[in-house]
């Protein structure tokens, strides 16, 4: 998985330092924190006592804290749709139990995290074990080709967002993302008084095409002047490169290459956000629609981080541009809260200024708990599969079943709709992602639907299908993401923004994507017979919902 | 507790957006944010499916979390000194169990959080059961005198104060301070751009005094123009009115009232930091120095909160320019990262905003486990004490608890300072903390230790006192905090900075409390035999310990 190419000579952490500072907002230039306990300067010949009485620090002793021990009972594979069970196993292998003891055996205690440390305050860039564990994570799946890198723990991929815009936006910095992506993004770059860019986005089966429109790309850096001769080009790109959202596309490592070339070039800072990297899809079969090759013998956690992960840009990253984002959210849950940037020394160093100068590190209970179960999984593996497995092949293991449970529900899902009248009659295509946990649902438009001449007034039909089919889908019952709402720049993107973003993430059973997938094709129909007809049940204005 | 003073009118959203509008942050102003999946303008007359299938989020289904259900051992009591329990009880009486089921009954969903919500992604305000707890809180100790406000959870009060500096500070604000405080605020400010003012603190026994100096603050905001000419009159007060940190003294209710008096005419937003109100510690009996009221008949809850706390800002807050800052942290544990804000609504709104385009929730795990504590808590002391109580005296018996083991282990080294050599020679004196976990240990200097003529000269021969006291502390092993570290402008402070902070909040054993009273009467036995001797041992520079 890992690409080896050879660095000239090894980036210390002052190259890195040299290199970025000049990358940094302005704001974050003049952040100093100076720690009102930390004490310098002290004399050479002075000798501390070794049991000095600390009387220092306002932290309540581990006694006073109310809890006493907290114990979880976790599944060892994920429910299966409709159930809360993969299968009607027994109870000791559905489940095990870990706990988080107020102080660890010592010989378990840099694994296992206690209430004593976890539960008290504690470093900013998050607790030593878990960094352990994260950096193995980076290392096994992703190893960068250099040897000066680090991660934080951060308290969820939008803090991890927003401490990169910190770090990097300000007036002058321009964000450039995929044209429809997550767009919060927008939001934590406006909120450190930056602006986004919009890069065109090649949305096809492609494998080696599929992602960033890299001729696009290059065009408008190496015209950056023309185009925008009143913007510094200070730039950061912002790229989900795998698994994207809202399209599912992935890049190719071909394509990553090129990417990454020009962000050389032009000296651009990379943020990988990667929270669906895990949930890998393998190709959906319309005529065996349940196959699912995570239930085949030969997949194992070895073959699966070999031949069914994607590179990170880490693993290509000579010059320590990358920031990479992880998350816990998506194969852990959500409201943990936890989250990981990987990235050169110098870089996660300003993080942590950041964090210790906003929000402190993340929640130790978040960590305590997610760190044990790392243990308790690697543990676990280490005795039932294999011996020499590294610790963390348990978490891995982890991973590629919730992957096969992500593949079992697009299957689900796609199996109905694929069975579906609308889809039959063409009235939209099915989008497959590579990866994650959405789909698009492309609606093929009627000719006379799109009509104007102008661009301008195209997009405002574009916009009002897409409305009237909103208001379609919610009264046959049926709830998506509008592709237009999940545009950087709506005007760029419009004449492409005639889909719909579905998830196969939240829904609870077969019958109900069933029901889903029925209801959504009755919308379309409903589409289709009335829209620009007498019918039309809605009088919508000529740009569709307001507000929207 | 509360006081009751009338309002002419009832405040309206409007009012309070409009009262406060112009003191927001340049930035904030200009913070939008509009959710993608937010659906806007929908036609009156379209009838949305009652049982919509959800295609939209991309939130993991609960039984894709590898989480099924979480245990929590409790204390009923903190553990006593020397200890890990309060007393020999059977297991019974000293813990109680609680859990976090993967779905919670129905008839108890509205209090107890359960896995399927709180370990999913969830409101950026806090969970609502936690929210309804936090108001309860507020509303039983520090009722508001008016209705429209509202509280938001935050991820500690570090990201709290992070969140209002952004709300209020730029580059033309100015936030006044107590001239020794929790100097983190400084870092905080300087992230938003703004800058800190010291305000002269009153260091005394006498109750009705202690905390800011009104006189010193009326003319400063009477006269900002002349003091200041260049710089705006945009201010906020941080301020640490109950059990101040470093100094432990609690503004009177008659100090507030003035202080509130002097916010309202100069337009000061109040930031209320009241991280250790709970703890609040009766006077320290020298004669009788283990004698502790808590484990007296009378206490209890009632007279806990209508005697015993001290009345937040809230009380008297006639025109909701307050933002009061409570913590888990002190009473819980600082791991849960979990603090809640409360102020008028327009306020927190614009701080959920922040949120929004921040960091998002805080960890829902510590949500939930704080949650159902809370619930435990209170079920278990209706059950046994007061089937009429509040759900949230549970917790406030918690609180009460765990201020009752404050004011023992304040007993315990007060007690052993008091018995110490350099105490009863003279050579400091001990200030009492009304509140909180810090006491102050204030050096008697010798005259001729700092006889300089000029101020400046002065303020370094102090600072080097301190410095070389600290040298003494450390070899004999003991680790305060030096209050000069603790000052926002140290010029303006180094002449009553002659002191050290010591808590009581991190010593394991009563055994540990004495061996640090007698490591630190040993230091000042050799400042007083060594400095400014032949003896002195440490070459240190005229200005001390350099880049301290």
């Amino acid at each position: 998985m890992t690409v080896d190419e050879p660095i000239s000579k090894p980036l210390s952490y002052n190259d890195f330092k040299t290199l970025f500072t000049p990358a940094l907002s302005k704001l974050d230039a003049q952040r100093v924190c100076n720690p009102f306990y930390l004490i310098k300067g002290l004399p050479k010949d002075l000798k501390p006592a070794e049991n000095s009485v600390y009387l220092a620090g306002g932290m309540p002793f581990e006694t006073m804290f109310p809890f006493k021990k907290v114990s979880v009972k976790y599944r060892t594979s994920p429910g299966k749709l409709g159930s809360l069970e993969q299968n009607d196993a027994s109870d000791d292998e559905l489940y095990g139990e870990y706990s988080i003891p107020l102080y660890s055996d010592p010989s378990v205690a840099d694994k296992e995290m206690d209430i004593a440390r976890g539960f008290q305050y504690s470093d900013n860039i998050g607790l030593p074990t878990l960094i352990s564990y994260a950096k193995k994570l980076v290392n096994r799946i992703n190893k960068p080709i250099y040897d000066n890198w680090d991660v934080i723990i951060t308290s969820g991929s939008s803090d991890s967002l927003s401490k990169c815009c910190d770090l990097f936006v300000d007036e002058d910095t321009t964000v450039l993302c995929e044209e429809f992506t997550f767009v919060n993004i927008c939001g934590h770059v406006n909120y450190a008084n930056g602006s986004c860019l919009p890069l065109k986005l090649q949305v096809t089966m492609d494998e080696e095409l599929q992602g960033l429109d890299t001729d696009y790309m290059e065009d408008l850096l190496e015209n950056w002047e023309k185009y925008f001769p009143d913007k510094k080009k200070k730039l950061v790109l912002y790229s989900i490169a795998t698994g994207q959202n809202p399209t599912g596309v992935t890049q190719s490592l071909s394509k990553r290459k090129k990417i990454y070339e020009i962000c050389c070039k032009h000296n651009v800072i990379i943020l990988e956000d990667d929270p669906y990297g895990y949930l890998q899809l393998p190709k959906f079969d319309a005529a065996n629609p349940l196959k699912n090759p995570y239930n085949e013998a030969e997949m194992s956690v070895e073959s699966f981080c070999k031949d069914i992960l994607k590179p990170s840009y880490m693993t290509i990253d000579t010059e320590g541009r990358v920031l990479r984002l992880e998350t816990f959210s998506k194969v852990g849950s959500p409201g943990l809260r936890l989250s990981f940037i990987a990235g050169n020394k110098f870089l996660i160093e300003r993080l942590a200024n950041i964090s210790f100068m906003t929000t402190r590190n993340a929640s130790g209970i978040s960590q305590s708990l997610i760190n044990n179960l790392l243990y308790e999984f690697g543990t676990k593996y280490q005795k039932q599969i294999n011996p020499n497995a590294d610790i963390i092949d348990g978490w891995l293991n982890w991973c590629m079943k919730i992957a096969g449970e992500y593949t079992n529900r697009r299957n689900v899902l796609f199996k109905a709709i694929h069975e579906s009248e609308a889809f039959k009659k063409g009235m939209f295509e099915l989008l497959e992602p590579s990866c994650g946990m959405f789909a698009s649902v492309v609606v093929n438009m009627k000719p006379e639907w799109i009509n104007a001449k102008e661009k301008s007034e195209r997009d405002l039909q574009i916009k009002r299908v897409m409305d009237y089919l909103l208001c379609c889908l919610l009264e046959t019952g049926c709830m998506p993401v509008l592709g237009y709402k999940m545009t950087i720049h709506r005007e760029f993107s419009m004449e492409r923004a005639n889909f719909l973003r579905i998830t196969f993430a939240k829904t609870e059973s077969t019958e109900m994507f069933e029901l889903g997938a029925k209801n959504m094709s009755t919308a379309f129909e409903r589409l289709f017979d009335e829209y620009m007809t007498v019918n039309e049940k809605w009088s919508l204005s000529p740009a569709g919902l307001v507000g929207m």
